[in-house]
């Protein structure tokens, strides 16, 4: 992709954008790059490594933790159009634990370099705030996988109450808002959002502006089990 | 505690002081107030409460998920001098998780309303900024907590914990139950009870009515390791 290119797309998604001055928006266009993983690529790699901010232009990175005996736990996921802001950690003084960070397939990516980042959060009030902020949204992932980990709760519930309502209705189809959802499952709606995309990403269901589709019933028994 | 304590301390310890306007300093000193939490008190009870943002004057708060079934996850504690955002999750709209905090010990507490400190993160991108660092903070302790939990055996976890715990009083004799001690590393007490008595069986700690006595640093540190 070219330099028109990186400037539509930093302008439209880094959004500090129109708190930049004239000389800050052309040190980031130049400042960062396309690149592109293949398929289980390491982007990130723990320990001291900062490659610096990255945005996801096409396809699906993964983050998680690893023990010193090589075992996995899954954090969370970047879709297109999301930001990664724990390969930037150098740059967050108060980030002080150690990801990895993993492409799912073949992802494009705007990679920030972290010095200009550092440069840029030390002098601008505005890229600072959106660099907490991105790592806020990040804690709430987390969480929010921790949750899923030690309680292991929620999905199952969604997953009965979508099977019944399937099964009430007579239709594959459940035509509901997330936020109808959250209220039948005793949640908030942004938890089912996430629930729900989870099970997209499963193969479970197929998620349109009409409603919620299983399309996989075999999987959703299984987990109403 | 008085008008001119409560200037003192937020002038000290609020991170964006400096940056407020005295019309907000006003502001902050007007809708802010002392409290007093008992050992055991419940000062932030998940869901949908919104107390505000937090500042620990004495004492010990300690911050833990619950889950339905009421199964407690310990996630970080906070000190003297240290600020609680997860009582201001309202304020945060990308907190989307929900967490308890609970007094360790007689804690005197200043609290900054929810609804002001809201006007406050809209209007003063410092604010805004202090509240995603504090935000932030907590990710880490977080994910340090989740790595103990997942990672560690038990027997180091409880090692760290008793070493830690010894250090912050500055007492050989940790004065807790096993029920305590249990709530603080994520665990059962029936394990902690056990892994205590091998503890005791190897000469590292005795056991008594009134609680937990190291009598081998030397070994106990070694098993932190």
């Amino acid at each position: 992709m070219g330099e028109q290119e990186k400037i539509e797309l930093l302008q439209k998604n880094f959004g500090a954008w129109e708190h930049l001055s004239d000389e800050e928006k052309k040190g980031l266009v130049k400042n960062s790059y396309f690149t592109t993983c293949q398929k289980g690529e390491n982007v990130h790699r723990g320990e001291r490594e900062c490659k610096g901010l990255i945005f996801v232009c096409k396809g699906l990175l993964r983050a998680y933790m690893m023990s010193d005996e090589g075992k996995e736990v899954p954090l969370y996921r970047m879709d297109e159009g999301e930001w990664c802001i724990l390969s930037a950690s150098c740059v967050i003084s108060n980030i002080t634990f150690d990801v990895h960070i993993e492409a799912e397939k073949e992802t494009e990516l705007l990679i920030i370099s972290a010095p200009y980042f550092r440069r840029m959060t030390t002098n601008n009030i505005y890229v600072e705030c959106l660099a907490y902020k991105m790592a806020t949204d990040g804690f709430s992932e987390v969480m929010w996988a921790m949750q899923q980990m030690l309680f292991m709760s929620f999905d199952k519930r969604l997953a009965v109450f979508l099977w019944d309502e399937s099964s009430a209705c007579g239709s594959d189809t459940i035509k509901m808002t997330h936020e109808q959802v959250a209220k039948h499952t005793g949640s908030a709606r942004e938890v089912v959002t996430r629930m729900l995309k989870s099970f997209a990403n499963n193969g479970i269901v197929e998620l349109s502006r009409g409603g919620i589709k299983i399309i996989d019933k075999e999987k959703l028994r299984k987990l109403t089990e």
